[in-house]
């Protein structure tokens, strides 16, 4: 006999402390929202943990969480977006996503509703992906400890043999791509905030980028020397970490990193500069010299890489400064983002 | 050049909404406070992810969220305890546990001291049970909108091969074990937070298990049927829970289940049911009839496992009841928790 359910209310029914206290209630809304929307083999066995089939080559693991606000934005949700980070963070290391865990902290009288909403549209991004999510967690948190719901995501890919792309690998005279629009998801995320609209809508890249990825690897293969996702501190952030770590400098120039019309208008009006604005769906690789227009050729020849640009070069620099040539033929320093802040924007 | 850096203020300093915006600030939290205490080779690489070496065997793979209040508790803390729920999931497996990662969510204020507080703690339970904290990530929300701090960690492990244990490998007949007395963890949190004492002093029995797992790995081997952490919904939770997994019921014995007598009072007084508080350092095992002896004497060789118990056994059991014999004599099922909570004891 299996215990008795009723069926979960996820038209009017909100989240409750017994559906985090490992009970019957908790089973219920594992079951009917998260195996339900993420459904797979290793869910299916509920055991603590998932066992997964052993991987030729080196393991490449990494965390992000996800506390973005509002958690419906234009372009994706919390859900998404926690799906396509962490794929990110793998396919930046060169490596094929192989598996996703999710823990979830939710807050007490969050809507049914949306934890299906977000749930499902998770399991959409981890089923686009071919990226499946074999494990998680559920804990509710008392009303007005939490904020809605906050996902993290953990993920585990396969490194082929022979790669190794690492932030300290960038070389004087290499050439800097990015793979399309700076600044989208941001701008997305703060017009939702503060209710703007510039005529088009703008909506998050938010997007997993592995695809593109093994596109650039299986064109460039040993010429590409970093991949980076520039989000939190958007472009200027990741160019300065690398940087640091690389121990050079960049030159790049304002005039080719392309920024959509409607992004540019956003930032002018909301006090922004695109270049530390988040991006989710957008990817900056450093190659080597000779390697430039195949890889560019490339990416442009992917869905997610149409809009690819060189935007300028790796210089030596014991100073490891960012320099950009402005539109208007200046100069000026790219440096951190050290004042105002963008909270929540992933 | 490197940025310049002020020292954090880790006496009277706070978290704010800087230090999880991707800017200088969260680089220097990440390196005083995290990379500080979990050093190891891999987080100093400071890539957006960490690179592992392949390992021979199935993987395994668990996350858990830990959103325990207090922080603080006798006998551990929020980061001892994210190392040693998200290790002992591997365990249960009968994985070695390999790598943590761990995502942080931070309220705006939480104290710079308590901060590293965790973070020196997490890394002193992950360096003494030899799992390194290979990736994390911050994340910062506004005051009110979290509570001080939460952790997710997730785990990877390597199965050996030739073993499977899951949640459906009971078989009628089998003996069930625990490893040592149940109830003591949730207890210590009800108690700190309910400010009150039992003469003896109840602390959490928040431990790593993979060494005592290895050792009952070792002695019983594939005798052995399921291992299971009765983490929230304690006791209760894990045998129904197989039950129904296994289809099996179980008949299971009062008098035979170790409880402390500190812990008996203090259930007592606060309404409790030691059978489905929480514990997080000790596990209850599945076996085949004839392994009993052998594998409660590995147990009990193990300072984990000293106080080890044989408490019962599995019953063939459509209904899947989980039935006990009580202390006077009588007869109950021991049904999953519905009614009352606990909620953040993890
Ligand atoms: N949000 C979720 N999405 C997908 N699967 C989930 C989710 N929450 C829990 N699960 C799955 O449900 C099962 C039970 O999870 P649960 O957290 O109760 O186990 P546990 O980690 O052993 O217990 P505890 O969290 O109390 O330590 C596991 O198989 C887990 O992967
Ligand atoms: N709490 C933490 N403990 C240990 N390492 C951390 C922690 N937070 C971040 N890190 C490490 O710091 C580096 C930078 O992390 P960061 O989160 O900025 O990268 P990212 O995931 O690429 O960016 P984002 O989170 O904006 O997507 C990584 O190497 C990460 O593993
Ligand atoms: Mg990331
Ligand atoms: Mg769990
Ligand atoms: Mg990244
Ligand atoms: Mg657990
Ligand atoms: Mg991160
Ligand atoms: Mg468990």
């Amino acid at each position: 006999m299996k215990p008795v359910r009723r069926k979960l209310d996820t038209r009017n029914g909100r989240v409750d402390l017994s559906h985090g206290s490992g009970g019957r209630a908790m089973a219920q809304l594992i079951a009917d929202i998260f195996h339900d929307a993420f459904d797979n083999d290793w869910l299916r066995r509920n055991d603590d943990q998932a066992t997964l089939d052993a991987q030729e080559g080196r393991l490449v693991m990494t965390t992000d969480g996800y506390v973005v606000s509002p958690l419906f934005f234009p372009g994706g949700d919390i859900g998404s977006l926690s799906v396509h980070g962490t794929i990110n963070d793998i396919a930046m290391a060169g490596a094929t996503p192989k598996y996703l865990s999710a823990s979830f902290i939710i807050e007490e009288g969050f809507a049914l509703g949306d934890l299906k909403r977000i749930a499902q549209s998770m399991g959409d991004a981890s089923r686009a992906a071919g990226v499946p999510i074999v494990t998680g967690d559920t804990k509710v948190v008392e009303r007005g400890k939490a904020d809605g719901v906050f996902i993290s995501t953990a993920g585990v890919g396969v490194l082929p043999d022979g790669l190794s792309l690492s932030s300290d690998g960038a070389r004087p005279g290499d050439a800097v791509l990015v793979s399309g629009s700076m600044g989208d998801h941001g701008v997305a995320i703060m017009s939702r905030r503060e209710n703007l609209e510039f005529g088009v809508e703008i909506l998050s890249d938010s997007a997993a980028l592995h695809g593109l990825t093994a596109a650039m690897i299986g064109a460039a293969g040993g010429a590409l020397r970093v991949m980076r996702d520039p989000t939190r501190g958007g472009l200027a952030a990741a160019l300065n970490e690398i940087a640091h770590q690389s121990n050079v400098g960049f030159t790049i120039n304002e005039e080719l990193i392309p920024v959509k019309p409607q992004v540019a208008a956003a930032c002018e009006f909301l006090g922004l500069d695109p270049l530390y604005v988040a991006n989710e769906g957008k990817l900056m690789a450093i190659c080597a010299p000779q390697a430039t227009e195949t890889l560019l050729n490339a990416m442009r020849a992917h869905p997610l890489g149409r809009e690819a640009a060189l935007i300028g070069h790796v210089v030596e620099d014991e100073r490891n400064f960012v320099e950009m040539t402005t539109r208007f033929g200046g100069g000026r320093i790219v440096d951190w983002l050290s004042g105002e802040q963008l909270p929540r924007i992933c």
